[in-house]
């Protein structure tokens, strides 16, 4: 019997001033989500529950929070969008699925699920998995409820020419689990860049970049500027890196800096390993974050 | 000064008995595509070109090329129309491109390439792909003439409910470099599977699974049951083997022989390393193939 273990992340970035997180209250809001999406998860975990089942949880109840970029609340693209990419993945027989640029759902993390489950695919994107949703009757939701006041607000001063008001804050949202069997899954949402061109993908729904999950090495989800992600096959290089002994924190951070090396790049990971307690890593100011201890406590960290 | 290299595939599959192929001549049409790209990009790295501009090169004639299942003459969609995927990189700074799902370009690879040097992004789908090829001034091609009379009647005949002629041809068209400079490049473009679901993204675009290219390890193009080759980061762990010692047809070999045992799944893979001659694996009956020798000649085989 393993010790469940769950990792939950709301992106990694920076704070402005105006952020209500720079309170630095312990559960200003952006840690106040990933805390609960970590209780639910483990909670789910500690009744039995499958590491892909909590991964799911835990991503759909902050794609659900309008405080991260991810389904309700993503950024918008260019042209006024909202447009979302997600993936998921579970350990023990590799299976995955993926989602990107899709408009219509609530939960883009369980359409990539259904990519998984329903079709002999991994990937899907625009309208057609648009028409995987409806053809497995997963409402329409219509793209103006997806995106908050808030980010229309943003949109709207952006096109007005007003200065970015804060740094980009990547919004991702991601969560790495083991079980009581010693499964393990991972699963990363997103809502993309702010005023991305349209049809841009990062690295949120490209297995090995975004997500992987490999009983045999590690599960893992990434934030940051998700091309330098792909070009390093990010997820797959910290999960290697853990098959290779390092424990889950320091291998994060050892992939990370061989990124910064090499290509550049902010942003940040979670591991969780197939023994121990999880791990992450960021080179970003913040990412907010929530683990579970070997004790069944919770941990909330920005 | 490196020894240039090059190799070529036209795709990993199943020969039908009524395929021109399986006369077995050496210029069979499957066979003269091939050795006509792999010559071209080799007499461009004679003269000094760069690896990335012979990989490039290599797969325009094959995109160009109806016997390949890529560009002009891919396989149609359970809609009838082309969607194409296509991916490039370099080895040097990681550098890469990609498109999926698009529509209306002669060359993906040539359009994965502008993504690359002319936008922050990795990949571009759909619509917004096509976006980026007219501010580019690239002209829109019909679906209609990327669909070959070949291809419209054999989906003609699928939907009158024909059975199928013969097993899934895979007509994948990739290319792997390394230029005098000894620096590395590989490229990768699909049709995708015959009859997919509009949408479906195999592993040809998605950086790490059917395209790599790292100066420090190698440079790798796959075809095959894409999905099987994205859950293994198949070109990113073929890559890996070869910084690892072993030489490219070994790493090949090894990469393949891990898939099946852990995933299953048909297809093949072309590896170039920073030293030594090409090399390569395939598991289906065939895989049309061509590359160079140390001494200047160029192979081909099935």
């Amino acid at each position: 019997m393993s010790i469940p273990a769950i990792i939950v992340h709301g992106g990694a970035g920076h704070l402005g001033p105006d952020d209500p997180a720079s309170s630095g209250g312990p559960d200003a809001p952006r840690l106040a989500g990933v805390r609960r999406a970590a209780a639910e998860a483990l909670a789910l975990l500690q009744r039995g529950g499958a590491a892909l089942d909590a991964v799911e949880l835990a991503v759909r109840i902050l794609e659900d929070d309008p405080t991260y970029n991810a389904g309700t609340g993503s950024c918008l693209t260019a042209d006024g969008e909202v447009e979302m990419d997600a993936s998921i993945m579970e350990g023990e027989g590799l299976r995955c699925g993926a989602v990107a640029a899709v408009k219509d759902v609530q939960n883009p993390v369980s359409l990539a699920r259904l990519v998984m489950e329903r079709t002999e695919h991994v990937l899907l994107v625009g309208p057609g998995a648009s028409a995987l949703a409806r053809a497995a009757g997963v409402p329409a939701v219509s793209n103006e409820r997806l995106a908050t006041a808030a980010q229309r607000a943003r949109f709207e001063a952006a096109r007005a020419g007003a200065p970015a008001a804060a740094p980009a804050k990547h919004g991702t949202v991601g969560a790495a689990a083991r079980d009581r069997a010693g499964h393990l899954a991972a699963a990363t949402s997103t809502g993309g860049t702010f005023l991305k061109r349209p049809g841009r993908v990062g690295d949120t729904p490209i297995i090995g970049a975004g997500t992987y999950a490999d009983d045999m090495l590690a599960a893992v989800s990434c934030t940051g500027q998700g091309e330098r992600f792909i070009r390093m096959t990010m997820a797959r290089a910290a999960a290697d890196l853990v098959g290779a002994g390092h424990a889950p924190a320091e291998a994060a951070a050892q992939a990370l800096r061989r990124m910064t090396g090499r290509v550049g790049g902010d942003g940040g990971l979670i591991v969780v390993g197939p023994v121990g307690e999880p791990g992450f890593a960021h080179n970003t100011p913040v990412m907010s974050r929530a683990w579970s201890r070997a004790d069944g406590t919770i941990e909330v960290g920005l």
